[in-house]
């Protein structure tokens, strides 16, 4: 148990902001890039003692308030039915996608069975961190899922899964529905296996209008949230002007993606705690730029309900000095 | 002059909406497909006579109330000193995209010569459409081209050249003044020869952080759209909530991408005309559901200063009958 990270995303006033990076455990660690010479990406994921190694290698460099769990926000597909691998260049690529309103899974295979490896990886992980460090679970969301399991692959504005759901809109609930109801499952067993914090990671989501992310989506955030025994993070991109939808859902943390103003953030969201949002291009700019950025995300947000992070996760080239000055500031600083 | 479009630019009352809708000559037409067998994209943009042609495609068909130039963002790359082609599958690729700091040109080639087939396509367009149809030209915008001019081709996030920022705010800064001052003459050129509105579409400007918006990229919005001898259009996608800082611009008009709810819209803008914003994946929902939300799109914007257009261009595989009932819909109004 994280008493800073899980006090932050209580809303409580603390010290200094808990401070972890989303994808601090990839590819900007040349120990990472190492390891994963020997193992491919979902191998890595899916044996629990190579992820915890993987999940550990930033918390042994940088000793962040958090450790997220080394592993892929598209897990969850092979429960419900869908293989995929990752090919080069590309990205995930589902192999047989959604076709048809016929090919909506109607069930999900038991998470504890086909996700065992997430369970195994929180286990390691709880004995190997200690109290003070917080260990963060998290899903992909249903649009986020849906959009791979329909467009099977990264697609520019998600308009495979916008197409679907025009053509289908009751196809496109149900699919939503059944995505959902594994990811809640999935996040409970997270933290039944010792996760302190949740977030989920609906991304792709505010690329629907408004009134569809209210109508469809919202409603499935909150039956996720609502459901979880622990403190939870909800990270939607491009919610700029609506982040109270974000909060409407009841997740316990808004994550705020880099194009939203903190000091605006605040307005809008009052007193519900956040999480964020530095540019993750900012730490291209060399340690003494990042720590005048950092600090002024960290003074805008001030001292309560404030989980310090990227706007995005760190992106693969970003060098480890500036990574070092981000989790440093949010140290240094004593309310 | 189309009365109507050019009035509700204005932000006049208008007895109904104008309508016209982004990338409406192009893919999603058969006739425009046909005609691409024998010429390729380049070769049809720089051909006045073929651009003509595929210009007045969707007028022949839908009789909107503008008809926008058949031509590409991109093409001011050229005589800002860097050659394109598109490769299939991956889109615009620069050939000798900027590196460092030293690559960031100082001068550009005389617009009227080096863009003279623009020109002449305006000329034969003013000839062709008569004075109730508007003529739109337009441009990219200075963020949308320097991301092409330093990554070489479409990147996720535009990482490229916010690291290029990060790393070199200098040459950042002044790659973005050349563009600007290129695109401003190329604008001016547009109207010179013809165009009634013009349009920037600078579609990519929304990923950077509101407070680099402002200091890099509002400045030379303003400077473009202020220098203009016609009504201006600005398009940015994910601006939804800092439509105020598109406002600040001097844009007679604000194009809405389609995730800001048009009310919203309204609220945050005042009495600035808007164009748009119909979520362009609803023309795939079938002609009752696109009548049905077109009409909420009218309603909700009013009776002055609307431009009924789409939130993004019409995707190529868009139905016919979808975008004849859009148009329509809007030609069935009476205030």
């Amino acid at each position: 148990m994280s008493e800073l990270l899980v006090r932050a995303a209580r809303g409580e006033r603390t010290e200094r902001p808990p401070v972890w990076l989303m994808r601090q455990a990839g590819r900007h660690l040349p120990e990472y890039r190492e390891l994963r010479e020997e193992y491919d990406f979902l191998e890595a994921v899916t044996t629990p003692e190579i992820a915890a190694e993987i999940t550990l290698q930033p918390w042994d460099r940088y000793r962040p308030d958090g450790v997220v769990m080394f592993s892929d926000i598209l897990t969850i597909l092979e429960p419900l039915g869908f293989d995929y691998h990752i090919e080069s260049g590309t990205g995930p690529v589902v192999e047989s996608p959604i076709a048809d309103p016929g090919d909506v899974p109607q069930a999900y295979a038991p998470i504890q069975e086909s996700l065992d490896y997430v369970g195994e990886l929180l286990d390691r992980l709880d004995t190997q961190v200690g109290e003070e460090t917080g260990i963060i679970g998290f899903a992909g969301g249903p649009f986020t899922l849906a959009s791979y399991a329909v467009a099977g692959r990264p697609t520019r504005n998600h308009y495979p899964l916008r197409q679907f759901k025009a053509r289908h809109p009751e196809a496109f609930a149900d699919l939503l529905s059944i995505v959902a109801d594994a990811v809640r499952e999935f996040l409970s067993y997270q933290v039944d296996h010792g996760a302190d914090v949740v977030q989920l990671f609906d991304t792709y989501a505010g690329v629907l209008p408004p009134e569809d992310y209210r109508a469809f989506i919202q409603p499935l955030h909150r039956e996720i949230l609502t459901d979880i025994d622990a403190p939870t993070i909800l990270f939607v991109r491009n919610m700029g002007g609506r982040l109270d939808q974000l909060a409407a859902t009841g997740a316990d943390v808004v994550s705020l993606d880099w194009t939203v103003e903190m000091d605006m953030a605040r307005e809008q969201l009052g007193d519900r705690p956040v999480q964020g949002n530095l540019d993750p291009s900012v730490l291209f700019a060399g340690p003494e730029t990042v720590r005048e950025r950092t600090r002024e995300v960290i003074e805008a947000a001030g001292d309560q309900g404030h989980i310090l992070n990227l706007g995005h996760g760190v992106h693969q080239d970003t060098p480890i000095e500036s990574v070092e000055a981000f989790v440093e500031t949010a140290k240094s600083i004593e309310w």
